[in-house]
């Protein structure tokens, strides 16, 4: 059986801060962040793509609201808008990397997948909305969209002024679909598939399947569909080359290697940023005690070189430390 | 080997053109031509369902018009608009199914896919844009967008006035990935695909894979798709239970089977109407002479209702008349 990793594609694997989102900027940015998971397929890997949809969901958002004002045309729930960012997104992937594979003279079939995912109506994050999606408001337009739509907001740092419509984020209990993912993925096909964390839903008391009005966090549905599908190895691709315990402080410490239970110690110390850098090492964390043997939080454009990216691993042991030369797959 | 339909939804399936577009009325249309299918998969057949996204796509067009307009939001281009509609349609298509399934205790995958359709980038239409799309403007605001944005615009006819965006629509010149499609369909999932016609791609002089800024005829892509995977029979469900030759005239008639030299004839004459029913009866003549068995064209609430539908087959005998029980297959 050849290896399978899933690779988690950041908002910043596609979009940067600093760029203003046309699609020529995605375009390239999806293109570079590609090439650098040719050297997987070299070693004999299959893969499953994930991505994020943070900045493209809350311009879905946007423009439903717009073109509501503007020209009356009914605008969409948020599961609708989350399926649309899959459709575009997962469209623009297939489309670049099938361009990076031809460059490499690699023949593979590439599959974008609409994915849904199992949440439960109960979940606590229902009553304690916590995702920012969208762009930022003044306080009038918050005081505004708040009466006339019901929306949830929460104000942003000090530094950074503002307040931003937040979404329940529940955790993700299931990846529908998983098993065609995994057998289309092992037959060597490229899944693109959890756009977004995958469009959230619940099975109601009737056993209908129904629309929740939320945001998976990516990452933690990346994880589980890695775990269901057996994956050997989780990527997750951000805007930093290594994990970094205590960042911006006195006691800063870059972090190459790490076994689970010193990455759960740090992460009880709360040494990692909580709206940033936590919820990535909870879904690396998340694999690797579902059996999972490695996790690996690197920059998108540095996934190809092993000098950079922290490692996680059950035990130091497991990992080959000076050469990131995995045996024991 | 099990029999295999392709079926194609019309924008009417999902919505009608006496409604606002609201989500409720959309998921309430879907699962009501969604419980039509039921019986063929009773009588055996695996299924490939594709749909239209013309009100749809129109929407999302102009929304990320608005979008820019109050917000500043970068509008995206058509392909990655069509890329959205495949996803939201598709995921609103496939909980219904699901759903539908459920309520007659059917256990089966359904899995949506992202159909990039492969176009010839010299098709004469790229001069010669005719697909109309999006919402109706007035003859200022027409003017005032050929000039700001480039785009063409047709008049409406008299009786609905107005003018509206017009796109090439060339033809479709092969189904990216029908070949997963054909073997997932025939182990018994039922794909949703080629939404909106699939979004448009050629390839470059480099043989890259590049964007084209079109639509594709869902019916006619549908038909290519159906040819491609070797279909049994193809079904385009639009807004009328039976094709008519020559509507709303003296010589009016309607057809209930029809065999491909007679088809033609009537094509000939122009018997149909050249934006409505002309495109559909030349995807079913598509599908019968690459080999297919048969073409139906029929209402989406009567597809389950065999006594209605205009059945095109290459001679009269090989459809059962009275009984439409297709002892050949």
């Amino acid at each position: 059986m050849e290896k399978l990793a899933v690779i988690a594609l950041g908002g910043n694997a596609l979009l940067r801060d600093s760029q203003s989102g046309t699609i020529e900027e995605q375009e390239q940015n999806t293109f570079d962040t590609l090439e650098n998971i040719i050297f997987l397929i070299e070693e004999g890997f299959n893969l499953v793509i994930t991505h994020g949809n943070g900045p493209q969901v809350g311009n879905i958002v946007m423009r439903n609201d717009a073109g509501e004002q503007l020209y009356g045309i009914p605008h969409m729930p948020l599961d609708i808008c989350v399926a649309d960012s899959q459709g575009g997104i997962g469209y623009m992937i297939e489309r670049m990397l099938l361009n990076v594979l031809k460059k490499h003279n690699i023949n593979r079939n590439v599959l974008t997948l609409m994915t849904m995912v199992e949440v439960n109506p109960d979940d606590p994050a229902f009553s304690n909305p916590g995702k920012r999606i969208g762009k930022t408001f003044t306080e009038q337009e918050k005081e505004t969209l708040q009466k006339d739509k019901g929306w949830t907001f929460k104000a942003e740092t000090k530094s950074k002024g503002g307040y931003r419509r937040v979404v329940p984020s529940p955790a993700p209990r299931k990846i529908m679909n998983w098993e065609v993912i995994e057998k289309n993925a092992r037959n060597g096909t490229i899944i693109i598939a959890v756009g977004g964390g995958g469009v959230p839903v619940y099975t109601d008391e009737n056993g209908d399947i129904r629309a929740s009005e939320a945001v998976i966090d990516k990452d933690l549905a990346s994880a589980m569909l890695a775990t269901q599908i057996k994956a050997d190895r989780f990527y997750i691709l951000t805007d930093v080359p290594f994990v970094y315990a205590n960042y911006d402080t006195q006691e800063q410490k870059v972090l190459e290697f790490l076994n689970y239970s010193d990455t759960k110690k740090y992460l009880d110390e709360q040494a990692f940023g909580e709206g940033t850098m936590a919820p990535k090492i909870k879904a690396a964390l998340q694999f690797i005690e579902s059996g999972g043997k490695m996790s690996i939080i690197t920059e998108s454009t540095k996934l190809a070189d092993k000098s950079y990216g922290t490692k996680i691993t059950m035990e130091y042991d497991d990992a080959d430390l000076h050469k990131y030369d995995f045996k024991k797959e």
